[in-house]
């Protein structure tokens, strides 16, 4: 399913053959990303440019079809759920365990890379992690978006005893959500422009919400947010990317604590710098995730988390272009799941 | 209630007067722990020794009866769980966040200190934790207990994913179990060489539960426990203290992973070392707690973990001698709670 | 000394009685700080306003001269440096060994709170650190902005093979300087606006320096502190709290590196985060230290680095007017040292 | 240059042709280690059992001679240190920074592994490190040896204000001492039963130096050190691998310290851990290393430390039998190198 100028379309593409370490996916789900309506919309993503037709997708599950000559963790037959991004595995950051910034990453639909949402793709079998029974294929392609979640609270440093504020309730403020709770979270708030993101959220197990009003002032959502607290928020991650929330996360967060920026925004901020600086404020952003899928693996095995309600809509591949009105059109949509069987 | 010479009998003692930031405390609920019957029956622990009659009890809460003059964090009638170690707060330990190492700590029941099974005691008023409605001074004695499992599991560093063996179910074990479930282990897996506290460790939400039998050999236990997690725990948690156990950690714990051992132990063992150091196993003690109080409340207030069904055995405080009986001599008995009032 | 609209002038004030746990100090040494220099020009930093006359001076040493009745680390006659906030041992931050943050920490200098640039002053004693024989009293004073750069090498987590950035070559600067050489830094360069404080930075032991000229371009500033390094330096700490050293940093910094941020800056800066976002980039503010004060002692003591250089003038404390105009007109000054008797 | 039944013997082997990520190098430095004259002398090293002749070294430099198809990193002529282990970059662990413990690490001189001492020798291109002008090939065998310092420092989180005990002054305590002092620990003092390994330590840097004598009690020893320190060492480095060391190691290290276990000792050993676990000294073990050799490289060319006294005597490769019955038999001798060409 490619992207060209605004335009999906279906083309034929020759079946590939998988390398010595790789394996052939028969496709089943690929959830549909805010980045892939993005690049159908405006033909890039910051400095990554669509420059010819792109196939699309990277929440991405199947079944493997054919193994490559030296693969030994796989076996025909065996779901799996795919990591997108296959990092260089030679520089310092892969060698650190922060493949995830390694600049020759190879990453699912982000050009000039092509994506997965196809009949049959050909991936790194150590990036295809095998499901258990109890898993299913749709919950192994909403392991890309909850491996986002999974890293930022990582970074978060959340556990026990932790007061999360979340900012912004799309599908990456509600899997921050869903992992900050199964961490130990105390409290975890969502905030959000749209209540019935909010009425979301609650159903998910927020522990309250806050909706933000066109006309509150900054040192009133600050005042309201404490007080749902009863206490500042330590750990603070935002998920909108918006300018007025890095303000708000700078200003309402715990002198010592942790703000994570995951969300993609403007390319300049105003922001009250100081205030995070005075209190030793930490701000750590994240870029997409490095070693989460093992631990998301483990949370839906272990159905400490239940991320199925995170799925509304679903479309097989014909009807991709429904699928992606759906996404961009109307509310009620969390993660729209595309089925390529 | 003082303990002499294999003795317990009352003793009427004055009413303290609180110090400038202290408050009079009417004691409440005093859990009874293994170290308070050690002293009873041996008169000591390690270098600790009784050299005069004292007063037991360190797991208590009770209510503010009246206020030192400078307190300001408490009122009379509030319901507070007592943190039973006072540190210097002037030590290099103390300035760093780890005050459980002062080496001038004053510790309830711990000779020369005074414990607190008794109808009034003075306490630090930092040191006491105002509990919220709907947590009961029962939970809040036993915030105590619960407080080194926090800490053994911070020191751990369990989180999403773990794979969790605890080698021993008594109440140390028991409330690992609890705090790792809450931090979001995947595989919680305890030990012991009685059958019916591996029962209770199923009730309150282990995993899985593996009897040691007497014959059966080192590698057999290895086998079959990585048999039934599926793989290497990569957190060891030993609550039993045994040379048996320690050995058994260090042999099963999965390359790179961490075992922390809380359980106080013969002076000498005899271990196979080497297995961790070229594994690069880490080992780490455990020594009470340090700021653990508030991580507690937190996870009673929130309902994260439920532990009153560790409390099998309610007396009064004139029923203490038939509460020590209890404590000693019968099987399931978890934790046996003293009510003061 | 105080300070009190704009001027400096001395008063007779009563010698204090040390309370149990402290000391009463003979003051020897008291550097002049760019905060006490404010006060006095502008009567406020931030939120701290002088409402009345303010005793200025928290760079300090002495002499022991009476102890309190509880006082067993120090001795009459002991030579100490002073560290000057006392925080209240109590909350939270205080036991979680961040006492820097605590909100009820009593500072010199800081209104309402008086300094220490007097000849009798008396101070906690576990505050006093006492000065072996190879530490003068000059270097005592100086372990107060010593302790800054080394609470801000530490956030930026310096060891053997760092690259380190400092942007603003004053005593902050400097101080980074000599504490990240001592952490194994490998390459340490420095930036400034004024070619002079560069040759002090060089002949400090930067490996080398950059002057940032007007008019050129963001850009090439990168590109040319890039060349110096032979790569994206890995931590960079901003010791001049302006916005354009700020963006530069998060601009130059390598992806997954750190970035101090120890200056005082404007309320609002306006950034390009998203920068230090996608490239994981973190961002961690420094205000004052904690638990710094052993290592100066250490640094100092074992000849690691040699702050005697940063004393660059050096008066009576009768000629305070004198020593502050210097402080603020003239070139060629890194720190001014009043001396109390 | 082989070892086969306690007999070193030359062979004629075909020069290999470098993989796609590969190059050749033309040996240039081998270091002779303990390793190699153990697989020499007793043919095993624990589970590694040489069971056919196997070619020895892994402390190696060279100069590239050819360069496989894709290798961008390097160019024929690059002088190279050689880092020995080539891990599977597939696994949990080489995915998350600690490939030393990768289980299907391909490394140098490791039954069934050949190893580097030979004229000629392919390897991972980016397991090759270039040596700048600086550094000369010596300097960049010895990079192995002290890789295994670095990760031990490291591991230990030696920084400044460490007090360092290191047991044993063979090539890895000597390593170690460099690198503690290059993070800039402020004492470092280091242990033997031999005097001139003690000189030797002085020599390059030792704050002090203490004798283990035979007939001296435990007790005298942990007294005696502690003494030399002026307080516990907190960080406390084994590398000897004997009982007596662990055992001291444990009993002197400072409450909250770390010991940190490089040498290879017996299957078992009997400690007094209890006195480790009430006390939080944690016990880490060393594998080799990871991620160190870029370090070892800043160190090296940054001038922060010196090895080449380490050197203490050279041979052709020619004169292998020679330089092992050096290394075996004679006192004075640290470092043996053998000259490929």
């Amino acid at each position: 399913m490619n992207v060209k100028e605004k335009q999906l379309y279906y083309e034929q593409t020759p079946i590939e053959e998988p390398g010595t370490n790789e394996v052939l996916i028969e496709m089943s789900c690929v959830g549909i990303c805010g980045s892939d309506v993005h690049y159908l919309d405006k033909g890039r993503i910051g400095d990554f440019i669509l420059t010819k037709p792109m196939i699309i997708g990277h929440e991405s599950s199947g079944i493997v079809a054919k193994l490559g000559k030296d693969v030994k963790n796989l076996k025909v037959g065996d779901r799996v759920a795919i990591e997108p991004g296959v990092p260089c595995r030679e520089c310092t950051f892969c060698k650190t365990g922060r493949y995830n910034l390694c600049k020759d990453v190879v990453f699912l639909a982000t050009p000039p890379v092509h994506g997965s949402l196809r009949r049959f793709y050909k991936h790194a079998a150590d990036f295809c992690f095998k499901l258990p029974d109890n898993v299913t294929l749709e919950e192994g392609a909403l392991m890309e978006p909850l491996s986002v979640g999974i890293h930022a609270c990582k970074r978060a440093g959340i556990s026990i005893g932790s007061k999360v504020l979340i900012l912004g309730a799309g599908p990456i403020g509600l899997v921050t959500l869903l992992v900050a709770k199964a961490m130990g979270a105390s409290k975890v708030i969502l905030t959000d422009i749209k209540q019935d993101k909010l009425d979301t959220a609650k159903e998910l197990g927020a522990d309250d919400t806050y909706l933000i009003r066109q006309g509150v002032s900054e040192a009133e959502n600050i005042k309201n947010i404490r007080e749902l607290f009863g206490d500042d928020p330590d750990k603070t991650v935002d998920a909108s990317g918006a300018q007025s929330s890095i303000r708000l996360a700078i200003l309402v967060t715990k002198s010592g604590g942790v703000i994570v920026l995951v969300g993609c925004g403007p390319p300049e901020v105003q922001v009250p710098l100081i205030s995070a600086v005075v209190r030793e404020v930490d701000i750590r952003g994240v870029f997409r995730y490095a070693n989460t899928y093992n631990d998301a693996l483990e949370l839906l095995a272990s159905k400490k988390i239940n991320v199925k309600p995170l799925i509304t809509h679903n479309f097989k591949i014909e009807e991709t272009v429904a699928a992606f009105a759906k996404t961009k059109c109307e509310s009620g949509v969390i993660k729209v799941m595309i089925h390529c069987k």
